[in-house]
């Protein structure tokens, strides 16, 4: 496991890098819910997702031999998008793996970024090893890695630094990789703090995991939330949950589309529908308020061509 | 014509009741024009939109006989929102006029404010100065006022602290209102800075005005940015968009909507289209950009019901 020193130096490494996005608040929300809420607006981040805080950290510590052989990740999208562009900042070759129903705008963002993009059918995880074999490239889980988990963490401090009030985070869950930087980074600091994750209903292979006491694997994941539709739950990323998150809580979709619009309506803020998870709980009355909640808004890279005007 | 001293008293009353919104940049944005951008993100103002700049400083300079009747304005949506906010915060009665067609979710947040909302078909501006005359209400106009006027012309003085080297500023135009408070307070400061209106070639009556020489009428007007389609310019508007603004281009529909889509995808910010006006006159190559050009994203009331997710 990470130690909080991981944390710390993985966040210096990236300071000047990466943005520190900013918190913000809406009395409009505030009013709604019966609380105080403050929103961690990691959708301001280079990418447009916290995913880059793990990959850019995990790419700066590669070997030179590592490098030189070039990186291969595997995606539902922004960790394709966040690879891609960490591997061009470091002037590493990258190749990420995606699904052909990933959102447009995040295979775009990925081929912008000047990754080469693999489009498959069925089987991401098999294609990925396939390919990372044969190519010989170096392997970057998008998740299940120390080093990505560390370089999540840094999230933690920012907000423990900007908020030091919150007493309760609410973290959206896919396959686990925000939640276990952030949590691991609150509870080592702060043990009293409340980490509690939120992950669809659809794509629940964390509250399984949490439920079977080992990481699981789903058949398939499916959510109007893509960035959480993991079907595996990371070895690493379970270790760190079981720990130190106090609560995971599942939502519908119906909930998250709410949500989006919600939070979108009342804060201005183009969150995705993953993003939205925190807010989905709060509607759906699953979480208890704290003294100051807060929200992490992970990303925003909505699919805008389906933006209708 | 307000003073620069009716701006800077108009902003000193607002200091405190509504929000000073940050400067956004963005790189993307930045390397896809060609030069340096930056963005007056007025869509985190209180109601989401500027309006509320020249409606709260209206509202706090009526009589105790003007308020004690209550107010009324005309609206497409986001005037009403901001009057009834306004007046809600001073404790005034507030009626606004609004078209049956407007984004539903601009209606409903009049009434959330508090105002009695009055829905019209056809002749919105007959049917706001029967109701004002019928109930005695005080009427405040939306934009053709010099009160609004200089309210609106705060967010200018904003501008010029945040990024004191803005030598362009690129404003959404619809019936002049905000263009005229921001074109005077900028320039009666620094006279060199050019200033730049952009408003719907679907809804055009400031462009035809200044061809005319004199305020004109549209006998409709429609735009998918609804927050522009003003049938009218006002004569005070109209006055100082004479005297103070380099040039008014118009825009087509289809780059409003890709231009909305463009900027929300780049920078997360939930714009509506009528924010995205400046933008659409960038990538129809119809303004030059300066050494640093500022763009006003006006508001962020968009339809989100329309959202597909």
């Amino acid at each position: 496991m990470p130690t909080i020193e991981d944390v710390r130096t993985a966040a210096a490494g990236l300071h000047g890098r990466i943005h520190r996005t900013p918190m913000v608040e809406s009395s409009a929300l505030d009013e709604l819910f019966g609380g105080r809420l403050t929103l961690k607006a990691e959708l301001f981040q280079k990418t447009g997702s916290f995913k880059v805080r793990g990959l850019l950290n995990k790419t700066l510590k590669l070997t030179a031999e590592e490098r030189e052989r070039g990186v291969i990740t595997v995606s539902a999208g922004n960790a394709a998008g966040a690879l891609a562009w960490a591997a061009r900042d470091a002037g590493v070759p990258a190749t990420v793996v995606m699904a052909k129903t990933a959102v447009p705008a995040k295979i775009a963002a990925a081929r912008a970024y000047g990754a080469q993009v693999e489009l498959v059918e069925g089987d991401l995880m098999g294609a990925y090893e396939s390919i990372r074999d044969e190519r010989k490239l170096t392997g970057v889980h998008p998740f299940d890695d120390l080093d990505v988990i560390a370089g999540h963490g840094s999230l933690a401090l920012e907000l423990l630094d900007d908020r030091p009030e919150v007493d309760t985070v609410l973290v959206p869950v896919g396959g686990g990789g925000l939640i276990s930087g952030v949590a691991l980074a609150l509870k080592l600091i702060r043990p009293s703090i409340r980490v509690i994750g939120i992950e669809p209903e659809n794509a629940d292979v964390v509250s399984r995991s949490l439920a079977a006491g080992s990481p699981q694997k789903l058949p398939t994941a499916k959510s109007v939330a893509d960035g959480l539709a993991a079907p595996v739950c990371g070895t690493h990323n379970y270790a760190i949950i079981a720990q130190y998150v106090d609560q995971v809580v599942r939502v519908s979709e119906e909930s998250i589309i709410e949500a989006t619009r919600l939070v979108m309506s009342r804060t201005k803020l183009a969150l995705e529908p993953a993003a939205a998870a925190p807010f989905a709980a709060l509607l759906e009355g699953k979480v208890e308020l704290g003294t100051l909640t807060a929200g992490v808004v992970s990303g925003g890279n909505l699919d805008v061509a389906k933006l209708a005007l």
